[in-house]
């Protein structure tokens, strides 16, 4: 019988760049089953770039983490016991759970998972979470035209590679911006008419223009910073910048300085907008019926990144920030 | 009989702020009225923060004034002479003229003006190009709703001004920022909840905040720079950002810098828009019945800084910049 639990709570809050003491690994025993209730065991635990801004203090469009309390997020489990009618041993539910081993709940809020969507992680990534907001990013924001030219940054996560797919099945000119060679490989083989290294070309803003001979009308921005920049200068009249994630600032522990972009957005009336996927819950089932057939129809491809064991949650969360992922990153909890 | 005529060219392209030196009055022969053909001689002549783009060499979103060639833009002139059915002695018209007293011109391009606009010269104000822009920023990227609050920098010209009176027709709380006392006193005239003034306020982010307890719904821009950044950081979910003016910015000889506002935007869902009114031109003359309407019933008011004599079209142009103006720049040729 199973009566010890893992737990991973938030110990301190990061300054700049998270480290392992601001996590704390605590045993706990495991509460008896009550009715109504079930047990699930954590197999796939979702790191996401968003959960830094919920270890700092300031409210953000969500509560942050409390201080030594669980840290929390996307998890797939399978019911390991179940004392309620709505779900029985052996199935695959995703909720936003504590990162723990275990978690006796009751089954509100829980997504029994679709078993045709194959491997099972891929509703953390491509048709979950990370999907979606490629999805209503791209659609709603970008509103991509047949032939335009869509550039995305940090185009080799979850997102970006969802973000990316889709624009092709929109007949768009796709070019991914991206911070290593397997990465661009990666891209190539996806469908991207082309990949960036922005870390080994000599002049990104010249990469970009040659990627893009009729210019840049939507920009998919993950990362922020500098690489925005480069692009910036190179959209067209009545472009869309999807302000999506802005990852290169996130570590930062001063107000980050850069050119003031107001002067080319007003003579190119172009439109820069922010969002979040939550904002588009009430079409989150008509997206992700869509998605499903690109993705059962192999339209829509994804990749991941598995790190195994519950132990290593933080450092796949830190890997995020250096880039260690192609597509979603995961720990498979063993 | 009129056969000599003054004519303002481009002698020398501005590096950073315009100067005397970068315009050169000329007088020149006017040639024979032919048929089909009217003279006409300059009433009231608009200077216009735009036209400073125009004078770069750099193309934007319309072409650069050439070298040596004469200035324009919006003028208002009365027919003298007419060989054309089209147009009789003494009517008033408006159109995108060359900075000269006299014009030997076909009607093409010309508007007949309303007689019922009192003044004539509003025409090129609230009841022109400068109104349309107030109104299409304004009701088409802000999209105001009831309650929310408007934030306007550059408050008291042309611009500023009518986008103040049109949010409080819809509804709104208004508050301006401009630049001198005078304008604070006038936009409290106007109708303006509160109005402050950036130069002489000890902290600009602190007074912008107490005079929006609900925060900024949408930040109609006109100015660019430090001003902006002290909105920016106000703004509430959902903000709608209009760019519509830059003019802190226009006349810098490097890329100005400033704090990153992509995160901001990001967490707050916020939309920022460049817009120019002549990609309203199909619906203009819908929004001037409307505005005259408005005008008409005094709930659209009107200021004009008129500068006398031909010879100050360039000091009423630089004027702009320095802020000498409440309400339309305008020239008067005598």
């Amino acid at each position: 019988m199973i009566n010890k639990n893992k737990i991973f709570i938030l110990a301190s809050r990061p300054f700049a760049h998270a480290s392992q003491e601001n996590f704390k690994l605590i045993e706990t025993d495991l509460p008896n089953l009550q009715d109504g209730q079930v047990l699930i065991k954590s197999k796939y635990i979702s790191v996401d770039p968003y959960m830094r801004g919920k270890m700092s203090e300031a409210k953000s469009y969500t509560e942050p983490y409390k201080l030594n309390e669980p840290v929390s997020g996307a998890v797939i489990g399978e019911v390991i016991e179940s004392k309620t009618s709505e779900l029985n041993k052996g199935d695959m539910v995703k909720g936003n759970l504590n990162w723990q081993v275990y978690h006796v709940i009751s089954p509100v809020n829980l997504t029994k998972l679709d078993s045709t969507v194959l491997p099972v992680s891929a509703n953390l990534g491509v048709l979950g979470m990370p999907g979606l907001t490629a999805y209503f990013g791209l659609l709603d924001i970008g509103r991509p035209d047949l032939g335009e030219t869509v550039v995305i940054s940090g185009a080799a996560g979850a997102v970006g590679t969802t973000v990316g797919q889709i624009a092709k099945i929109m007949g768009c000119r796709v070019v991914g911006l991206t911070g290593t060679d397997d990465k661009t490989t990666y891209l190539k083989e996806l469908g991207f008419d082309e990949a960036i290294n922005y870390k080994t070309v000599s002049n990104l803003r010249k990469a970009i223009r040659n990627s893009c001979p009729q210019g840049v009308d939507i920009y998919f921005d993950n990362v922020g910073g500098e690489i925005s920049d480069s692009v910036l200068f190179l959209i067209n009249n009545f472009a869309r910048i999807v302000l999506c994630g802005q990852i290169s600032q996130y570590n930062v522990s001063r107000m980050p300085v850069g050119p003031r972009m107001q002067s080319i957005m007003l003579t190119r009336r172009a439109l820069m907008q922010g969002f979040i996927v939550s904002d588009y819950k009430k079409h989150h089932d008509q997206a992700l019926t869509i998605m499903k057939k690109w993705y059962n129809s192999e339209r829509l491809k994804h990749k991941e990144t598995i790190l195994k064991g519950f132990e290593n949650i933080p450092e796949a969360f830190f890997g995020l920030f250096r880039g260690d992922n192609i597509g979603k990153m995961i720990v498979e909890v063993e």
